[in-house]
């Protein structure tokens, strides 16, 4: 039995809400042995003043010592096991450009390449061709056409695109194309296990008439295709938590990552404010809110830890417009660290804090990595969030008699 | 390889004694943020004195954020996971009256019911027939004779009686046979998996016997078979642990819950100071003991702070008298939290004191939520709480060489 059998059999319906605030790698270090962390520093009085009436403690992204992506890190936060559900390279990359996957899809990820008149590749990568020029060559590819089978093709970045076939009985086991390699051909699609071949067959035909289309390109005449995989077998927020869920983000990568979760996509937001009209204006509408702030983030990727406590501190600039709504329970978190000092995301546990009525206290008085230590939360795997925001809430029942 | 592997590959006999004193219900919320608990507000200096010596922790009883019944409440104290052994509703109702199931028996719940003189329900629970009656038509039943069969009919209450049947090859998995419904006939007992069509045909042949037994009775008629459930397969403490292991308890579903687990039910105490007495009497002839106490749970589920914090002052005045047997280990927890705020079970985590020679010293400085998160034992699942408790005993041999 996993978590999952448990909330889907334990949750009750109420009208409660519950807003789940994620600052994207919000988790630091100092930058000298004894300093303070990027949210240490920053001022966050309304974190703070929240950190005292409610529970406060580390999340665990996936297992102590695991750096995760945003795939994984996001899984664990929305409460499915992210060892469990393995979001293949071709999905991720749909999702991180938004493309919303369904049960009949294989995603692909495509680089254009250079052949030479033998079709022995001379650049696996088309001379590092522009995104312009890309994007171009993606929009003759979708002159292909293929019985039975629904065809997408979306331009990502230079010289890579997004293939998405989409049809009855397509498998994602399908071998890479590319070779890794110049000098030699590229490889035939091959099913890597039975119930692919169909898919392997598509992709052989779809990549011949590719090939016509773009036979007289200097740069970009003929293409790889690497990372297939269907989307992950997830079940809804609906169908386990009982939950209407609405997922406010501004980037295309965590709209992807919530849509496999089943929850809404709401608004065209590009700025947190917006974000927060749009949470006010749906608050009736669903019981579940995803909030999505990136730049704790890449302020992180930069190594720029100043940068990164000040876009902290526009995260606690958000509170009080979430509790003028008086949601059940509020929860702060991250779907990893993204600490300056390192430039990257790591596995340092998430500072977080739930607050609602009958949270636990502790003696933490402010929001940071060495006060969360105290908390009541303790460390926790992020899989567990979830249900501990269903039960503040009061949408699960006992669990046997 | 599961912890039960390990206990049971790794145990060793001494003489040690180990004590485990359940408050049921212990863990509890203040009723105003930043206030104190039931658990903080009760004088407790006995057990104060022993946290300073002690190792304190937080027991969580079955995941984060599930509430558990008192069923994989006790299960995951005593060391077997709560969601891998399950208690079906009948062998749960036969526990719940103390009714000692065996390998060979399922149990089932009964439910008197009346029909018209076309054989169709006209009242589900037979007018809430009082107990007495109920009590009287139990009796009559246990005239039905089934050749090959042990038959037993106990009372519970009202309408209510458990059945169980008792013999070779008798499956637990039929169908419910109340209809949920009145206007209807009550349905023929039938096995929804292989195994189980045995009981079915006895089933199906006590319900014959008993409506003749009962036919002219004008409320409770007939009757009603749901929740068949065999006990669940669970080895014994003696197997796993290799304790000779004594309950001490009043009511009789946690006697029912300790024997399932193979403990001796030891006397008929009727308070705390009989319970004592018991422990003292016995003291020689058992390994380990589980004290159950009660009155933290119903006044927690009364919404009645007051009293749950005097009878927490009851279990403090318990300690000196065990103490004074010198026990090797002692622990005290609870089954699961019952905060008077939510007047019902909850998922927060159990303050839990483990007290022995060999344990790690804390800050701890008293009994209470709070403190206890400052504690050695850190938080950790129930179900860890015996090979803890084994290893403090000198129990548990090394894990490999």
């Amino acid at each position: 039995m996993d978590m999952h059998d448990l909330t889907r059999s334990l949750q009750q319906k109420n009208d409660s809400k519950i807003v789940m605030l994620v600052a994207d790698g919000l988790g630091g270090l100092p930058l000298e042995s004894g300093g303070l962390t990027e949210l240490e520093t920053a001022k966050t009085p309304n974190l703070d003043a929240l950190v005292k009436k409610g529970s406060s403690g580390l999340s665990i992204p996936v297992k102590p010592g695991i750096s995760p992506g945003s795939g994984p890190g996001h899984l664990g936060l929305f409460g499915y096991d992210p060892l469990k559900y393995v979001i293949g390279r071709g999905a991720l990359e749909a999702t991180g450009i938004g493309f919303a996957l369904g049960p009949k899809d294989v995603a692909i990820r495509g680089n254009f390449c250079t052949v030479g008149p033998d079709g022995k590749i001379t650049d696996r990568r088309a001379g590092r061709i522009s995104s312009e020029e890309s994007a171009a060559l993606v929009v003759r590819m979708r002159a292909v056409k293929i019985p039975g089978v629904e065809i997408f093709v979306e331009p990502v970045k230079e010289h890579r695109f997004v293939l998405v076939l989409r049809g009855e009985g397509l498998g994602g086991d399908v071998h890479d194309t590319d070779p890794q390699a110049v000098g030699v051909l590229p490889l035939d699609p091959k099913a890597s296990a039975p119930g692919s071949e169909k898919t392997a067959e598509i992709a052989k035909e779809f990549i011949a008439q590719a090939r016509k289309i773009l036979a007289d390109e200097k740069r970009g005449n003929a293409l790889t295709l690497r990372g297939f995989a269907k989307r992950p077998d997830m079940p809804s927020y609906e169908e386990v938590y009982g939950l209407r869920a609405a997922a406010i983000a501004v980037y295309p990568m965590y709209k992807g990552l919530a849509s496999l979760a089943g929850m809404d996509l709401v608004g065209k937001a590009q700025t947190l404010d917006e974000q927060l009209t749009l949470l006010e204006q749906n608050w009736s509408k669903y019981d579940f809110f995803f909030l999505h702030y990136k730049y704790t983030d890449s302020t992180g990727e930069d190594g720029n830890f100043a940068e990164k406590a000040k876009k902290t501190e526009q995260v606690d600039g958000a509170i009080p417009r979430i509790m003028a709504l008086k949601p059940t329970v509020l929860i702060v978190t991250g779907d990893h660290s993204t600490p300056a000092f390192l430039k990257s995301h790591s596995w340092h546990p998430v500072p977080t804090l739930l607050v609602a009525d009958n949270c636990r206290r502790d003696t933490c008085q402010s929001f940071g990595e060495t006060e969360a230590l105290k908390g009541a939360l303790g460390q926790f795997e992020a899989k567990y969030l979830m249900p501990m925001a269903l039960s503040h809430a009061g949408r699960l029942g006992k669990y046997g008699a």
